[in-house]
């Protein structure tokens, strides 16, 4: 009985002034994603478990949580990430021909968390590109990611560009089971030179090669030259290279402020990328704020493989505690009585978005939760409002 | 795999127009709370099961999904409803002594819908006043719940009163198992004349002409004085009834355009109310809007007795498809180039809150998914807006 208030570990209340921030945070990036002319949808926190993984990989399983629907004694799945949804709203209940702008902000939940610190439900904000196959998507969701993040007040922003077509050509050549993959590409995310070289001995010569080359390819402009003398002349990678430098010409173009890295070795977020992938870092945080890139793969098993790209900011909680948070407005205090002409002053000043509360009878005396600055009055018969 | 995008049962998808409206709203309510001093809350959506249920009965423990926390190895619940989670926090979070306003706003998961076409994840808004045992406290949560309904655009309101002190006391003379009683309070609240009569005969005359005089107690006015005369003559009956007149006469007063009736058996929704309760209809739906009341032992298993009452929007999702949606804000289209001055334009543009869509490259042609009723386009070197 006397635990009853304590939650489950990584799981956490969030309290008046957090909340505050985070919605407007949350209205921030709605917002801004209807200037560009994303369309807001909503997908459900449950689906059959097939659909919700559909394309994602082993990590997304591993991090969703699992119940039996009563009704159909189906599992279901706590979605843990909203993208596959968004391209099954896309493939499926949309399906317009044309170009289709989508962005969500919802909670997330995953079975285990990511950090030490990371909480078990996220709130995520995502915007995604359907139906476009040329790099002026990904230009255009990340400008979207990097106006949000410094609206929101981020300092000195880093976007690490990297293209999930260039680990996947080195690795072509090599013959490694899927756990074995797996654990490359971890290590190869986490620069884990003792791992890569161990597990690159196993390859041929071309791959080895790459692998080994991949440990050092992070870092700024000279990594793209490296990057083609280094890796295979293979058309996938070049057509990536390519594409990295284009976007990045673009991006210091319309954000000279924000610095541009290269991250050629970076795997980590689920599987389903295939092409340009990005994760924004801002001062203060050693985690990606936001994270993205282009999916084309993944509508495919809701019938429907049109391009994708997109991105999302990985949890507007954290985000409201890393940016300070704007003014509390103060408020108007008014007694409680019955009288008409209070109540009408009352509703006038909410009318025009003050904050008015009533002291409730025999609460003349507590300390007031809200930073009240002013007092509705009473002067010659006539309520006023008076500084205090 | 081909029904892979096919959800569950009473699980559906918001798409763009709706969603709209559901944000609309929320901020609508999140708003007027703030305006009366509420302050936002964002409790999670999983808590260990014994705390989430705490103090609240079958009901939400039949309609709350469970699942096991793979951290601890306890079993969790998806949140079925938010007022509880709100009574922990100001319990133990916050632990004022004085008046404290919360708000809330966050989805609700439903192991079984309550109806034919009933959504199993609601978006529930509430707003819960902790400290104050007096009347006003409902009144103000009555004017609130009254006021955003009105702001949403739903027409003819009706606020039902009742007491659960009224039913209880009448029960109080009753030897019934658990099991009876539930049975019992079903057949009151669904006016199951023959049900509640077959029952009554295994009760005490007193309890017995109670019980059968209750099944008629709802209506306008007269309902109070026939209750006096027909219900046995006990405190807590007296003090209910007064209560009830006391609320009509101030909510008649504030509201003439709303029509206020009673209904002294309706004992649905969640077993925590302890003192008055309401439910608010509007015209052209069947069901509640919204449902509140007084609480006053929720707390008592945090370790903190306070008075207690509120209300909770049952779904925003079911009252945006009610109301009149608000007109589509045109957008601008603009072309794609690599153009400095277009690109300036576009972000002074988005900036004055306009929509602006990009039309990438490629897709000039395309039918436009956004009502777009101007366009950017260039004269004599410069980027004007052009109404198309």
């Amino acid at each position: 009985m006397s635990s009853a208030w304590l939650l489950p570990e990584h799981i956490a209340d969030v309290l008046p002034a957090e909340a505050r921030r985070i919605e407007e945070l949350r209205r921030q990036w709605l917002d801004l994603a209807r200037g560009y002319g994303f369309e807001l949808v909503m997908p459900p926190l449950l689906e059959h478990l097939e659909s919700l993984l559909s394309g994602t990989g082993r990590e997304l399983n591993l991090k969703t949580f699992k119940l039996v629907d009563q009704l159909s004694g189906r599992t279901l799945g706590l979605r843990a990430d909203t993208t596959p949804q968004a391209a099954r709203i896309d493939a499926h209940l949309l399906n317009r021909e044309g170009v289709t702008r989508l962005c969500y902000c919802g909670p997330v939940l995953h079975t285990r968390p990511s950090g030490l610190y990371s909480t078990r439900e996220q709130l995520q904000f995502g915007a995604e590109i359907f139906g476009h196959a040329g790099l002026e998507a990904e230009l255009e969701v990340q400008e979207l990611a990097l106006d949000g993040l410094q609206a929101a007040g981020v300092p000195q922003l880093t976007i690490d560009l990297g293209d999930a077509r260039i680990v996947r050509s080195v690795l072509g050549g090599a013959l490694l089971d899927a756990e074995a993959l797996t654990e490359l590409v971890a290590a190869l995310t986490a620069k884990d030179g003792s791992t890569v070289r161990a597990m690159a001995a196993r390859c041929p010569a071309e791959t080895r090669e790459g692998l080994v080359a991949l440990l050092d390819l992070y870092g700024g402009d000279e990594v793209l030259d490296s990057a083609s003398r280094l890796l295979p002349a293979r058309g996938p990678i070049q057509a990536a290279l390519a594409d990295l430098a284009w976007l990045a010409r673009h991006l210091r173009q319309a954000y000279p402020e924000v610095q541009i890295g290269f991250d050629l070795s970076d795997m980590s977020g689920y599987a389903y990328y295939s092409g340009v992938r990005f994760a924004i870092y801002g001062g203060g945080s050693a985690d990606a704020l936001a994270r993205g890139g282009r999916y084309d793969e993944i509508g495919a098993v809701f019938g429907r493989n049109r391009p994708a790209v997109g991105f999302s900011v990985i949890d507007l909680k954290n985000l409201a505690a890393l940016v300070p948070s704007g003014p509390v407005r103060a408020a108007v205090r008014a007694p409680w009585a019955e009288d008409d002409a209070l109540r009408a002053a009352i509703r006038a000043l909410r009318g025009r978005g003050e904050t008015v509360v009533c002291i409730l009878p025999g609460h003349e005396q507590e300390t007031e939760e809200f930073d009240c600055d002013r007092e509705l009055t009473q002067v010659d018969g006539r309520w006023l409002v008076r500084a205090l």
